[in-house]
């Protein structure tokens, strides 16, 4: 679950968000999208988690990919309908990744 | 709980893990760190959420103040004990934000 990048330089979408109460259609619509994002070019992976804030990081080889995916036609009707029903405020921030490090499973 | 952050350039660490089933001291270390981290020269912001995978993203001014604080004496003992006994897996990220936009509360 962690993603498995390659060296860097790479880039990373960094998605903060906090939810309204409004359930429908919500779910669904998250695993579509990351169906989606997972077959775009450049895409490398992603990593999710919720508690209370929710925080998704996407990683991809350049910003022409972010570019590429954030201008998807179904990915721009699913960031309409996050703004008007399903988020209460968000943040997204494009970063080059400069480093790693960690300790493998 | 969405980081406030000034404009674009500034720095995140992202730090995924894994936790192992070893809960004994976890969440009192995991609170001292980010109530120290939030005193540090530069720190500027933190989120965090955990649904088995858990991400913490940082927010700095640079990454001198990134290298402080991994090299503060306290946190390399939290860094030591995370390696040993709370942690399966992690890897950090070291990324510089170059732009960023949202939706306000």
């Amino acid at each position: 679950m962690i993603a498995t990048t390659p060296a860097p330089p790479y880039y990373a979408v960094i998605f903060s968000s906090l939810r309204t109460e409004v359930y429908d259609g919500y779910a669904d619509m998250a695993e579509q999208m990351v169906a989606l994002a997972t077959r775009q070019p450049g895409f490398l992976g992603v990593e999710s988690a919720r508690e209370g804030l929710g925080i998704t990081v996407s990683y991809w080889e350049s910003l022409e990919a972010i570019r590429h995916w954030k201008a998807h036609t179904d990915h721009l009707l699913a960031q309409k309908m996050g703004r008007e029903k399903w988020y209460a405020a968000y943040k997204t921030r494009i970063c080059k990744v400069e480093r790693d490090y960690g300790m493998e499973v």
